[in-house]
């Protein structure tokens, strides 16, 4: 295969990323339409989104659920839910395996909310006893947020413990599950879930340019006259669809044709039953794949999700990431950099527009570029 | 014509809106890749598009200035600048003749921060002689905000004069030049600007999804612990362009790649002079034919910019608007509805990949629904 950068005209590179992702021809296809964002035939395809949303998540209106989008990507649905909802007196306990746990962190760090943070090491899942011990100890906190796929990692945490521990204690609970969502069962009600907040472009296959936030109205509601931020403002924003079914800024159109494109194929793929199944055999796919080339996960089994594995370094004479990296990136596949603190990895996610045959295909290429650099 | 919805694969509707707009099909099919957030070929497009900003606006790095794109609509990235920059004991001047300078205010309410509004009329241009006198007798102001063409009316307010009285005083200007910037010339210097934000669904004819702000390089980075929002920390954002050349959070990947592509087709069409002239062909050819239809414009041409027009309502009989908008709908044209406080307007915009012919087609579609109509 060649070295040289590939014609544009050429398939494109395939994305074994946590997103943006590899996505159908169909879903780009769908963005070759100008919407008018005012225009009461867009707004229609709004609320049918939100509508669909909340179904997806086995939610409904009539059950006090609300479907919210918002302009930015996913950690500004993170922030706005922070910026909007903690009053001024409010504490949040996070729970932090990894680098989207300390965002949240940094998230209240800015915006000078009180905090404390649960910290376990970056392959330990998050300790609900600990929580509840904290929860018992400190009457002042108000929230607890919690990342459930941690993608840093890949670790699954144990949203629905964690669920019960916070709703013990009567507080409101966080669930930021943006690499989760779509590709496995959440059941919002059972893990005492107030605000989950997922992205477009992981499991639902979209493109990058917004997020959503599925909540109870109630307790959105009940942040009345707290927004810190106006573009950040989630009630806001809620207040805007049912007033006149629009956003309340220029949305990104374009990214929004293509979600319902992508809703579409979800919805044909088994929705999200059939959709976890196809990642869990790309997943399997891969593994047994990695481990014919000697590569270990990070995790153990217990806690690794099917959606993106954190692979160490092979072991032996250094390992040059960057020149594995683009030898990859020029036969066409391209993976995704470690972010663990401690321990040197690489991450490959199985999400988006791929099949089993593209994870084997992948572990050919790394095969050969190995060899290539003489591992 | 029929008065069926039209099926997707006929033409796209028009729109005659202040953006999202009617765009190339070229800009829209260059977003039928997927690339990578983190990959390198991806980063060096970015970094390509924000050395193409600071040219476009003639600025330069080795002249102290930046180019800054922030995930979100426009909106997120005047609020960015008062998120990020606005000491904690600032003050800022609003000049406001409109919803978006309103919309400033409401932004400086949420955070929480100080601020003193000089309005004038909607049909009235902000004053430079009142923010001077303001300036003045206010010392603890810190910044004054201003928008350039205030999309509510299409009024162009004097940034220059504005510029000049800040510059006097020592504080810090920031334009909101959302629906200008690309379609007319704006020396930053000569206006004293600081910073400048737009968006790349006006006169670049991009698609949404993020905006961005030209600014002075030491006015950013004096801003070091300041910001009130992780996701709207235009600092932390340019640092991290700095740091690695990526987007600190996922980026709407397709908006970019649509943006590199409608920068090519600005260039092409002889930079901000030539695309300036096709909306000036444009804002003529309409204002004529309006003016044959017997419509007037609210603004004083003095005042009025060549990128969206109001105009009031026919006198005599009670003009319906909803029912005119779906027939001009139904034709294949989408317009805008007015946005006024105490004037019935519309609004009509002709920026996009619209030309003089489609401005007459808009006027006979216009003509003929008024006489559907009985008028």
């Amino acid at each position: 295969m060649s070295q040289e950068p590939r014609p544009s005209a050429a398939r494109d590179k395939l994305l074994f990323t946590p997103g943006p992702l590899t996505t159908s021809a169909a879903v780009k296809e769908a963005m070759l339409h100008d919407a008018g964002s005012w225009h009461f035939e867009f707004n229609a395809l709004v609320a049918n989104v939100r509508e669909r949303l909340l179904k997806l998540a086995g939610l409904s209106r009539a059950a006090g659920w609300e479907a919210v989008l918002l302009q930015g990507s996913g950690t500004y649905g993170v922030e706005a839910i922070f910026q909007t909802c903690v009053p001024p007196r409010g504490k949040v306990i996070v729970l932090a395996n990894g680098a989207y746990g300390e965002r949240m962190v940094q998230m209240l760090n800015h915006a000078r909310i009180d905090h404390v943070v649960l910290r376990t090491p970056e392959d330990t899942a998050s300790d609900p006893k600990a929580l509840e011990a904290c929860l018992a100890a400190d009457p002042a906190v108000t929230h607890v947020a919690a990342v459930h796929c941690e993608t840093t990692t890949g670790i699954l945490n144990p949203i629905g413990a964690i669920g019960r521990a916070t709703k013990k204690y009567g507080k409101i609970h966080i669930v930021d599950a943006m690499s989760s969502f779509g590709g496995m069962p959440i059941d919002c009600e059972k893990c005492g879930i107030d605000f989950l907040i997922s992205s477009p472009n992981k499991c639902i296959e979209g493109v990058p340019g917004f997020c959503f936030v599925l909540c109870r109205r109630a307790v959105l509601l009940a942040s009345e006259g707290c927004a810190r931020s106006l573009s950040l403002d989630l009630l806001g924003q809620l207040k805007s669809f049912e007033k006149n079914g629009q956003f309340r800024y220029t949305p990104p159109t374009h990214a929004i044709l293509a979600f319902a494109r992508a809703l579409d194929e979800l919805e044909a793929e088994g929705g999200i039953i059939g959709r976890g199944e196809r990642y869990r055999r790309n997943h399997e796919t891969l593994l047994a794949g990695m481990a014919r080339l000697g590569f270990h996960p990070y995790l153990e089994p217990s806690v690794q999700s099917h959606f993106i594995t954190a692979f160490r370094y092979p072991k032996g004479k250094p390992f040059e990431f960057d020149g594995f990296y683009r030898r990859l990136s020029d036969r066409g596949f391209i993976i995704y950099p470690g972010k663990l603190t401690e321990v040197d990895t690489f991450r490959i996610g199985n999400i988006g527009r791929l099949f089993p045959e593209d994870m084997e295909q992948l572990v050919f290429a790394i095969q050969a570029t190995l060899s290539e650099m003489g591992y």
